[in-house]
């Protein structure tokens, strides 16, 4: 008999996570938009406000949460990471500049990946998970961070369960994140850079993921949501989070767990998939290549 | 008196159809594409999770259905079109790559279509129909379907019944679908490339396909609804699928068809719209070149 | 005491326009859109499915409309126009290819505006009033209108109430249309042209024209409804249209006419506003000019 | 014991702000659109309509509001500051041309920021605060703002309270503006320029910002509503505005204020937070720089 990922009794487990991109969620579309105050105090108000806030919810819920941090955030914030850790949250890597690693070498992607680990370690917060930033990660990804010793990555999409990654450097655990369970598509706007085209009603926002959580209570998914401060930080949306997580408290079979949680209670369960990632072979001139 | 393509006592018919794209459905607008880990595994949730999800939900209804396979997805994942035949459902031909033929010559297009043929042969799957990747048929399309011995076609907008194309090489019955009843525009969304713009809660495509359902009991026309599983096999839309069967099933006045069944009745339906597809002519300078 | 353009105890007055595009819709952005099948087929939908069912919506309730035409529809469907006409509707002159004024010299749209009025002449068809294609009206439309001795315009969004338009050759009246009584906002999907990024359900779109309806009660204004068969056609939209109507209906201070009626009384209404179209002088300089 | 911003027993407030753009909302993307006879009469329907209907319903329900002008508008319109400022409400300045500042040199901003006020105090019109043109505030426009004697800004979005910002010539107040209570990103449609994509239902918009009003009051937050009469002031919108007040009326703990009057109110608030504005310094190479 397998050790399952599942708890005793359970349906589904919820991961709460929230991406501090700050400042990083847009300069890493262009070093330009740093010329734009309101564009970056708009990014600014995640960690400065939306931190604290969201920290409030999680303590009053008595739930735990995963956090992941750009290195670049981290260090021009040094005591922000500290308050999640103290909050007893876990920390975890998302690149250092938030860059997506579709737009680097290999050898810029490696760089980039220690550069985070390097602001962790000298802030001595210990890391367990990885997650690319804007989920746009090479094919060598996953082979990086079984080399670095990290347990989980959380970029992938070709399942809503956890499910076992075998890369050269050793075996890592995939935590399946997917776009409709993200608050960005639902709340982004700015024009410049334009990252996005409308602002959906938290309202919506909490029925469809309400919808979504009994959904995969059906199928054993893990509930895999993505917030980030500076968007889910604004009242309505904090509130909208308020009532989904106390909806998924209120059905014994849901739990709340971070993401180290899931990828270590995964790591032993061995009728999850295993899926290798490889880049498809591409005929030439099959597909238009401009 | 004629035969009716709707059966005795039915006001409407549906037609459950699935899109398999899997990476052709990126890859047909960029090889490059295959570079983004994270698209790709976007892309192969379809067939690795989604439809075996898909299926079990048919299973469970007991409604039939048809799968639209490209030819490069049945290639690369030989044991997927046998599963969906010995679920009793029907497969059809989407073309081999999925590259709009509106991009091609006519010749490319050709090729393109036998190549896809090649392969469900090679796989002994009997196909009766034929769709447009991305619904960019040629004005050739329907003479190709025609001269390959396809019984139908599913990718023209200018009705919401079937009715009869003639072409050069013989006549055709057209299946007509349309962008309110396909997925795409309610859930795709992506980066890079870009392929949407918001994400749509279920509920509201529950409603508004349930809404258009009766609408079409109203009007005597085919609902054709056209699914991806990359996108419908996500757990709380697959939900709201089910529940979209459920209330068709729950009208005595419904009943759900293989396209190919669909095809067949049309075909001796000789009160249906006979309506010839004929590319325009345009004066010079009237309209726009650019 | 002035003449009203609302009858005595009507708080409302209702215009159902229908703006018969047909392939000019989409080639108007590019002749190349001729070789795209689906998209020609998607458009020729309005004269030939949706054309009938509407006139049969209007039928049934007994209320007239205003059927729009570029020229160039009018001129390829002969019969089309003789059936509205018949059905008791007023046909009006939409330009003769649907391509923007403003992307036209003067001489050019006169030229259209002209050949589309022959057109509507060679089939006997009086016309009383003038839409732009897109509302794309250029600042000289409006005398074009006087000159050629047309009652009305409906191209200006700077009222909701009809309003005097003195011009060199005599005064128009202006019947104001608005994007959010239009259904392309709503409906609209293409992806080449890209017409649309979002499909959204009829009965949001029933609920949200209600309410602007009961709200210009309130105003006094003229809810001047565009749409599209291509668009509106379809069953679902049909219905709502439908479901409209008959709210209106219902509502005792509400009446239905046609934009020649409202004009003939809107032109003797003193007691409108007088709004001259004037292009405004622009500093050089002042505003970005790339 | 420090004097509070929000008066005794009171949880939110509520600031009625309306940017009155008329033509420069669009003349700013392009002097171009100048041309485009719909574009810039859709965008005078603002003041020419708009403004009236919503100063007939703040009279109706006695709340005041705080009206920002571009100089270009006022300096057109004559007679429209005057008629604000006798309903009561407060004028503000909204820069010259509505040009965004992240698009010009100091230089320029200076000069755009000057011609406005000298336009205001040739109309007898005392000023206290600035809106950026689009929000799009440089790093130097606080400043300006302290220079020129003004008591607040409100372009910043780094908090959902007041706050002070120290500047080289002083300290402002700034008053946070938010994308999620801004009518823009809900109602407005263009095809040229382009200035949205979708138009949503006021009853939509209605909800949802009650709900954030209703979370606002829980964290104590400046309920900041920017809206625009060339949007909100079409009858169903101004509806759902009046049905927004009411309902904040409707709470006890809720005031609606003047912008200034918060500007003082929070100046005298020590308690509230210090936030200096300062462009990020930027390693070069780690964003991409085209």
């Amino acid at each position: 008999m397998t050790a399952s990922w599942l708890g005793p009794g359970k349906a589904s487990a919820v991961a709460l996570t929230f991406d501090v991109d700050a400042e990083t969620g847009v300069l890493s579309m262009g070093e330009k938009y740093a010329r734009h105050a309101m564009t970056m105090t708009h990014q600014a108000f995640g960690p400065d406000v939306g931190v604290p806030r969201i920290l409030g919810i999680l303590r009053e819920l008595g739930v735990p949460a995963t956090f992941f941090f750009p290195g670049w955030v981290a260090e021009r914030r040094p005591n922000l990471v500290a308050r999640v850790v103290e909050a007893g949250h876990e920390v975890a890597h998302h690149s250092y500049s938030h860059v997506p690693a579709t737009s680097m070498t290999f050898a810029e992607e490696r760089n980039d990946f220690e550069r985070a680990l390097e602001v962790f370690q000298k802030q001595d917060v210990p890391v367990y998970g990885h997650r690319a930033g804007l989920w746009e990660a090479s094919w060598q990804t996953a082979s990086l961070v079984a080399e670095y010793g990290l347990a989980y990555d959380s970029s992938m999409m070709n399942d809503d369960r956890p499910y076992h990654v075998p890369t050269e450097r050793g075996d890592v655990v995939e935590l399946p994140p997917h776009w409709s369970l993200d608050d960005w598509e639902q709340y982004a706007f700015l024009p410049a850079p334009q990252i996005g085209s409308i602002i959906e009603d938290p309202q919506k926002v909490l029925s469809m993921w309400k919808y979504e959580l009994d959904a995969m209570r059906r199928y054993n998914s893990l509930f895999m949501l993505t917030n980030h401060p500076f968007l889910t930080g604004r009242p309505g949306r904090a509130e909208a989070l308020r009532s989904l997580i106390e909806y998924g408290m209120s059905h014994g079979d849901v739990e709340f767990l971070t993401c180290r949680e899931i990828a270590e209670r995964a790591k032993a369960d061995t009728s999850l998939a295993t899926r290798p990632l490889e880049q498809p072979e591409i005929e030439p001139g099959l597909f238009p290549s401009e």
